[in-house]
């Protein structure tokens, strides 16, 4: 079974990062191009085939490692 | 509308962050998971309404700046 696990910076957290890529757009002549935003994309590899223990499992591992829970939301997809 | 753009790294590709998060996971006592990899996810405002142009305007971007395409492969999903 397979999770993807997206990590984004919670509404109001200053993302300079995404600013970059905004600004960087902006250089290159797209224009229209309001706010951007960069998160991460962890895609992880389960031997779990219960969904709602490997979701669990998950879960855990985003609460504890994978996402700063101060600052970042996180959404879990089970493929 | 908004785009939500994913790059990821392509299939041979080393990826050491995953690794790095993977091992982590061992050492934190989260066994059963296999291969872990890291992507990037970009989320963009943009002014274009019409779907089929606001596709189009962020292939570009994914070509010229968002991802690098001889190592990584991109997708584009509108919301």
């Amino acid at each position: 079974m397979k999770a993807k696990v997206t990590v984004t910076l919670k509404h109001g957290v200053l993302d300079p990062q995404g600013k970059a890529i905004g600004h960087a757009l902006q250089t290159l002549g797209f224009d229209g191009v309001g706010e951007v935003r960069q998160g991460k994309l962890i895609e992880l590899e389960l031997e779990e085939t219960d969904p709602a223990k490997a979701k669990a499992a998950v879960e855990a591992m985003c609460q504890r490692l994978l996402s700063n829970t101060v600052i970042e939301n996180y959404a879990i997809e089970l493929v």
